[in-house]
C-alpha cells in the first residue's frame, strides 16, 4: 500500500482534537492530486486537497464525532478507505472514523497490562482467607481451598472455590510484575461479593476485607503510582449482586425508590444478567440509578477513581442502558467516561464487549475495549481451530488476517492502538490449554499479542505457561483458566517467561510496535504477516506456523539484533525492522 | 453457494412479521447440524437448529428490529454470514437484518417505475404553459423554449426553462408507458414553485396550474388506478420555497410560530439545502413542523395519499431532521411512513438516499431508497470508467462485483428486492451520454438494471435511447439530463425501445428476477455474472463487455426460448434459466 493514513501526527493534527476546533487531516502518498470525500449530515461533500511534501493535506473544522471520511485520489482513479483502494465509493462502514475528545488517554497507548483474578495470584495475608462453610452462595457452603490443589468443576463449585489470594499478595509481587515489564495493573472485582469472581457485589465502596480491605487498596494504588504503573478496576454497574441493600430493599417496599432501579415483571421476576437471580439488572431509564451508581459525588464510579484507580474496564458494557425498559446505552458510557474524567483528566474507560465492538464504539463512548472479536478469537482460532465455545472452526492465515484486518480498519482512528488485545482471560479458557501446550504456537501467540496495534494484555500466569487442568466445563472457561499462579519456580516456563520479557521489551521500545498503524503484507497459507508504521519507522512481522524463507529489504532483526537482507529463513515470529 | 438464506416464504415465515410475533428462519442447505447466532441487547446468543428437509429450521419470536443474525454450520465449521462462509464470527455488519412491520408493500416488490420530469414529458395543455418572463425566478426572468429546442446551460438558466410538459400530457400517453410494461410512475415535484424543477414549492396543497393543477392530478390518479398502476410523487420535506408563506411570515416576524419552524443565525442567515437561500431548511425539533407538514390531518404527507398518491420517494431523506438543531432523522422517517400507511396501507416511502444507504435503511425507517451506491455507481462506472462527477474511476468487473454484492448484503433482507434501482435520473447525467453513444453498453446496463435484484426505475426517454447534448454542466447532471421527450418516433432508437420492452417481459414474468435473492457467480475481466434464486426456480445473468464462452448446465435461454447446455457464446447480455 503506497497511500498510509492512521493516527500518527503527520496524518492527523491535533491527534486528540476539540469538537469545533480546525484540524489538519493529511495522507503519505506520492499522489500530488486528491480530495478529501467527507460525510456531513448524511451526504458527502468533496474537497480538494494541498499538495504537501510526503503527501496530501487539508483543513477543517471537526463539525461531529466520529468524522467519517476517505480520500480520492485522482491519478490512481480510485478511492482509499480505510481497508485500501477501491473503484466505487466504499460504504461509510470503510470510511475512516475520527473521534474529537474526550478519548483515550496517552499513558494507555500500547501501554502493557497485566490481568490479575484477585482470589487466585497471591495469598499476601493468611489471615483474612475466607474459611470453608463462613457463609452460603447460592445455597452452597463456600469452600477454602489450598493453592495447590485443583480447582473443581462440578454443578455449583465454580463461584464457591477460594483460594485467599488478596492485594497484600498483588502488592508483594509488584517487583515480579515491575521487572517483566508490566504498566498497568486490570484487576477483576474487589469489591464484597459471595462469590469468589466478585460480579455480583454487596457494597460498591469498600473493597473486601477478605481482599485486605480499603487499606490494602490504598497501599496497592500508592505502591503502583510510585513506580509509574497504572491501576484500572472493573466496573461492574451493569446488574448488582441480589444481596446487596438497594435490591434487598426493593424487593422488601415495591413503593421504595431503590424498587425503581429494578426492572420487575408481572410475575415477581425481575431483569437480570442473562437470568441470573443473583445478578439483578440496573434500569438506568429511572433517575436515581444514574445518581447513585454513576453520577452523584459518590457514585461508584466517580468514588474509586477518586480514591486513585486510573481507570475502568466496564463490565457487558453493551447491555448498560440496554434492555429492561432503556434503551440509552451509548447516553450512559458516555456519562461514565466523563465522569470518569471530572475525577482524572488520565481516567481510561474501557468496555469488555465480548462481542463486535464497532457499533459502540462507533457511537463515540468508550476508550476501547477487550478486543475478542477483532483480535483473540481470529488469533485463537487460527492457531487451534477452535473457538471459544470449543467448536472447531476453519480459520486459515488470510481468514484470520481478513478479520483482523476487518476490524481494525473499522476502528475508529484514536481507538486503535489502545484496543486492549489479548489471548486469555477469566472469560476464555487458557491460551496454552487451547494449544493443547503446544508452546511454539503459545509463543506465536503471545508474539502476535505484542506485535499488533493494541495495549496488550497479558492474564495472570500466562507469562510462566500456566495451563489449565481440565476440559470445557463452561462456554466461558470459567472456572478452569482461573486457577492460581505457582510461585514455585521450578513449575514455571522459563523460556516462555524469557519470552515474554522480550516481546514486552520490543513493545515499549520500538514506536511502530507501540503506536504505529497497520498496513498489510502477503499473507500465505502457513504464515500471518503484517506491517507497522509510525513517523516513518516500519516493521514487519511474520507469524510462520511452519518453517519458511522470505525475501526482506535490509533489515534489523529485532529478535536478534542481527542486520539482514535478502533470503532469510523463519520460523516462528519475525519482527524486522526496515533500514534505510 | 450451497447455503441459502434471502427473502422468499422458504427463509423467512411470515415475510413481514410483526414485532414480537413468533417467526421461522429457515436456511436452505444440505447440512445437517447448526445454529442460530442472534444478536439481542448487545450479546450474542446461540441457539440449535433443526434439520427439516431442505434445510436447517428455527422458531423464535422477533424481539426487535432489524434483528442481526446469522448461523453457525458445525460440519464446515463456519459462520454463514450475509456474504458467504467465514471461520471468526462476522462483525455485525455482515449478519442478516431482518426488518419487522410496518415495511414495503407488496406491489413494489420487483416493480417496474418510470420517471418523469413533469416539465419535459408531454405537453399535453398549451394553455397552461409558463410564458417567457411571467415571472423572475432568482433575478431572472423565466423563459418558454420550445418543445425540440435544446437546454441550455449558461450560469442560472437551468431552472429558469419551461417547455410546457404537464400531468395533461401524462394522461395522453398512459397508453404508451402501459404497453411499455411500466407499472409505476415515480414524479418529479408537482407543487407549485418558481422553478421548473419545483424542489423549493410555495403551496404544498395545491398542484402547479402550469401542470394542470388539481383537476389533471384527479384524472391522473384514476386513470392510473384504473390501469392498476401506481403513483409516487416527491416529497419535499426537508426544505421549502423561499417564496412559501411560511417562511415569509418567518422573516417579517421573528416572534411567530413559524419562525420556530427554520434555523436563524446570528447574522440572520438561516440554515438551506446545501446553503442555497431559496431553499430555507424546516428544523423538526419544532413540534410545530412536525405537525404541520407530517402529523396533522391537513399535513401534506397524508394530504397527497388520502388525495390518491401511492407513496413518497422523499428528497435528501438523509438530510430531514439532521443539521439545524435537530438530530432526529431516523424518527421523522419513520414518522412519515406510519402516517402514509395510515392513510393507505400500501403506501411506499422511499428515500432519495444519494450516498451510502445503509446507515438510514438499517434503523428501520423507509421502505428503500433510490440506489446509486449500491447499483447506479458501480454499473456506471464499470461501463464508462466515469462516477456521476465525471472523474475517472477504475473499476474492474471483480469491484463493481464487489460493490453490489456489498450493499446487496448489507441490505435489510424485506428491502432487497424494492430498493429503486436505476442508471439514470435527473440528478444524475443519463446513461447513454455517460456511455458516449455506445448502445451496446446502454443495453448491458439496461439490462443489469431489470436482472439485479431491485424494482427498476426507467428514466423518462432513455427506453427510446434519449441522450443529451453537452458536457457536463454541473456535478449532477442537470440541467443537461433533462431534455424533452422527443414524440416524433422517427427519434427513437427502436432497437433499444425493443430491448426495453423484452426485458421488462422477463422482469415481470420470471419470478427468480422479480423476487428473487443474489448469489454469485464467476465474475472475469470482461464480465459481470451474478445468479439469482426464488423457491428453487434459479436464473444466471452475464453482462459480458466482449464476446466469450461459458460452460452451461442444461438451461432456457430467457431472451432466445432456446434450451441450451455446454458451451455457450455470449455477446452482451445472458440470461439462462437452470433446467432440472
Amino acid at each position: 500500500m503506497r497511500h498510509y493514513h492512521d493516527w500518527e501526527p503527520f496524518c492527523v493534527d491535533p491527534l486528540k482534537p476539540e469538537l469545533g476546533q480546525e484540524i489538519t487531516l493529511r495522507l503519505r502518498t506520492p499522489a500530488r492530486a486528491g480530495f478529501l470525500i467527507l460525510e456531513r449530515y448524511g451526504e458527502v461533500e468533496r474537497r480538494p486537497m494541498k499538495a504537501v511534501p510526503g503527501g496530501l493535506e487539508i483543513r477543517l473544522p471537526l463539525h461531529t464525532s466520529p468524522l467519517r471520511y476517505c480520500f480520492f485520489l485522482t491519478e490512481e482513479k480510485a478511492y482509499l478507505a480505510a481497508d485500501g483502494l477501491q473503484g466505487p465509493m466504499p460504504r461509510y462502514d470503510k470510511f475512516f472514523h475520527l473521534l474529537a475528545q474526550p478519548t483515550v488517554p496517552d499513558w494507555a497507548v500500547g501501554a502493557v497490562f497485566y490481568q490479575i483474578f484477585p482470589d487466585r495470584f497471591r495469598n499476601g495475608n493468611p489471615h483474612n482467607d475466607p474459611q470453608s462453610g463462613e457463609w452460603v452462595y447460592m445455597g452452597r457452603p463456600i469452600v477454602r481451598k489450598e493453592w495447590d490443589e485443583p480447582v473443581s468443576y462440578g454443578p455449583g463449585e465454580g463461584p464457591i472455590q477460594h483460594y485467599g489470594g488478596d492485594l497484600e499478595g498483588i502488592l508483594e509481587k509488584l517487583d515480579y510484575l515491575e521487572a517483566l515489564g508490566i504498566e498497568a495493573l486490570y484487576l477483576n472485582p474487589i469489591l464484597p461479593s459471595g462469590s469468589n469472581h466478585r460480579y455480583d457485589a454487596s457494597d460498591y465502596h469498600n473493597v473486601d476485607p477478605h481482599l485486605g480491605g480499603n487499606p490494602a487498596f490504598e497501599k496497592l494504588v500508592e505502591a503502583l503510582h510510585q513506580r509509574g504503573m497504572k491501576l484500572v478496576l472493573d466496573g461492574v454497574f451493569n446488574h448488582i449482586g441480589n444481596t446487596h441493600p438497594d435490591f434487598q430493599k426493593a424487593l422488601q417496599d415495591p413503593t421504595s425508590p431503590e424498587a425503581g432501579q429494578f426492572t420487575f415483571y408481572a410475575d415477581g421476576s425481575y431483569a437480570a444478567f442473562y437470568g441470573v437471580k443473583t445478578l439483578p439488572k440496573l434500569d438506568y431509564a429511572n433517575p436515581l440509578t444514574v445518581e447513585r451508581w454513576i453520577d452523584g459525588y459518590h457514585a461508584p464510579v466517580r468514588h474509586w477513581i477518586r480514591k486513585g484507580a486510573d481507570g475502568w474496564r466496564l463490565d457487558v458494557a453493551h447491555q448498560m442502558g440496554e434492555g429492561g425498559t432503556d434503551r440509552r446505552n451509548a447516553e450512559i458510557l458516555r456519562l461514565i467516561k466523563h465522569n470518569s474524567m471530572e475525577e482524572n483528566p488520565e481516567a481510561l474507560v474501557f468496555g469488555e464487549l465480548f462481542f463486535d465492538t464497532l457499533p459502540t464504539l462507533r457511537a463515540h463512548t468508550l476508550d476501547g475495549s477487550m478486543h475478542y472479536a477483532g483480535f483473540a478469537n481470529p488469533v485463537m482460532e487460527w492457531l487451534s481451530g477452535k473457538n471459544v465455545y470449543g467448536w472447531e472452526v476453519a480459520v486459515s492465515s488470510q481468514a484470520a488476517w481478513d478479520t483482523l484486518w476487518d476490524h481494525y480498519t473499522a476502528l475508529p482512528l484514536q481507538l486503535r492502538q489502545s484496543m486492549y488485545t489479548l489471548i486469555s482471560s477469566h472469560d476464555i479458557p487458557r491460551a496454552l490449554w487451547r494449544l493443547s501446550g503446544d508452546v511454539q504456537r503459545f509463543k506465536l501467540a503471545l508474539g502476535l499479542l505484542f506485535t499488533f496495534p493494541g495495549a496488550p494484555g497479558l492474564y495472570y500466569g500466562d507469562e510462566i505457561g500456566l495451563d489449565q487442568a481440565n476440559p470445557y466445563h463452561d462456554w466461558n472457561g470459567d472456572p478452569m483458566c482461573r486457577g492460581t499462579f505457582p510461585w514455585d519456580e521450578r513449575r514455571w516456563n522459563h523460556e516462555v517467561l524469557a519470552w515474554v520479557k522480550t516481546l514486552i521489551r520490543l513493545k515499549k521500545s520500538v514506536p511502530a510496535l507501540r503506536r504505529g498503524g497497520l498496513l498489510p503484507l502477503q499473507v500465505t497459507e502457513q504464515c500471518l504477516a503484517f506491517r507497522r508504521m509510525y513517523q516513518g519507522e516500519e516493521v514487519w512481522v511474520y507469524a510462520a506456523l511452519e518453517p519458511l524463507e522470505v525475501v526482506l529489504p535490509r533489515v534489523e532483526n529485532l529478535l536478534t539484533g542481527q542486520t539482514q537482507t535478502g533470503r532469510v529463513r523463519l520460523s516462528g515470529l519475525g519482527v524486522f525492522r526496515l533500514l534505510q
